[in-house]
């Protein structure tokens, strides 16, 4: 077994606040801090001196991840305490797993520290609550963009409508007029409520409101970018209901919804 | 507007260290903390002099919702700083979303604290990665034992399980039998691996693994019981492929399977 070890540590969604204690204690005592860009704003409580940023390269290009696979490796046999730090929680679309079997298959040990993944801390902040005992059973969490490779490389939507629980969608601003036609195609009512966090719980974090047939447009008019949420059903409609009352530390009037 | 605030808090899966720095803040700053059972060791950080337990009454019975949801309002009207600490997330099968409403409806202001939910949680600290690129795309969050004051109180497990995607139940130990039939009829195989984690994150945490097929008989035999979360698909392979490199500080030898 090598010498160092690896925590696969979740940031949260990005307020440095939402990082657990656990995650906060490991950056401290970590020799080595890599990352990528979607931690945002708790990149700051990183060191210099121990970031390593594998989310970009020189040339602006992305970096393999089988770079970052074999880069822990390598720290982890020279002895190092190694913070892997994600967006989110680590397992949830952010490439964990794979990283965890390189580990394992290079006798590196590690350990998980999940995080408060962007998908339910998003709408929390905006005052969506993605499970409702009155009308939503249950939650997906599906990526907008899924891996071109695979063989069947689209996701059910049709079957996701079907459970008639909510919907919540990652990294899906660009594919935003695929989906919801998609879902609508599977018999999706188009007054179905639909929000888009951007940047959930960051200092400038927007939010838009609509219905799976206005979306499209709200999210043209608002002008949202990813990084963002999605989030489909019912629940996207108490927003509107509470918001009067919902303290919020991370909207400065800036919305448009 | 009353004169007090509510934070709507989760606490994490149960490990204190898996709060967020804001909860431990929060819980530090408040008047009072409402509280059930769920957030389990993380409860320790709780003043005893701070604390207010609705999850039980004298008698032992269930504090009903409406007990709660006025006590809130109660305690902010007399000004109070108020933390309703939840298990998990507030808002993932934590009725934070009634609470909400609630206190929205009485002119209270509120605010929601998101925290790591026990369906990302105690898969990850298990080595089980809800989704991952290769073969799961979607993961779905799900209650083993719904309203069933509601009309249309099943799951609809045949949509759940056409998604391709994992499916995580919640509260899902008495129910395994029905939920895995259900799960078998809709034509998902036998041999689909299933994992149980048991007070994932607790110093006595407690992990068992087999197959759609099998594990009834494995919950039988190793004794699981709630509060456990069951997850369903691929993913629950993994963990026999790493656990020889998986640092845990939860396991401490009283794993069957």
């Amino acid at each position: 077994m090598a010498d160092g070890i690896v925590y696969l540590v979740g940031s949260g969604p990005g307020d440095p606040e939402l990082l657990t204690v656990k995650a906060r204690r490991l950056i401290e005592e970590a020799d080595v801090v890599l990352h990528d860009k979607l931690p945002g704003p708790s990149l700051a409580l990183v060191p210099d001196e121990k970031a390593e940023d594998v989310g970009k390269r020189a040339g602006g290009e992305r970096t393999p991840q089988e770079y970052t696979n074999d880069r822990l490796v390598e720290l982890a046999q020279e002895g190092r305490t190694v913070v892997r730090l994600k967006g989110g929680d680590p397992f949830v679309f952010g490439r964990g797993g794979e990283e965890m079997e390189h580990l394992a298959a290079h006798d590196v040990e590690f350990e998980v520290v999940p995080g408060v993944t962007a998908g339910v801390a998003g709408p929390g902040v905006a005052g969506i609550p993605v499970t409702h005992r009155e009308y939503a059973s249950s939650v997906s969490f599906v990526t907008g963009h899924e891996d071109p490779t695979k063989p069947e490389s689209a996701v059910d939507w049709a079957a996701l409508a079907a459970t008639g629980g909510t919907i919540v969608v990652y990294m899906g601003v660009g594919k935003l007029p695929d989906y919801t036609a998609a879902l609508r195609e599977a018999g999706m009512a188009g007054d179905t409520p639909v929000a888009l966090v951007e940047r959930g719980s960051w200092p400038d974090q927007r939010v838009a409101v609509g219905t799976l047939a206005s979306i499209v447009d709200v999210r043209d008019e608002v002008g949202i970018e990813p990084p963002a949420v999605t989030i489909i059903g019912p629940v996207a409609a108490t927003r509107a209901r509470v918001r009067a009352f919902l303290a919020s530390p991370y909207e400065s009037g800036n919305e448009q919804s």
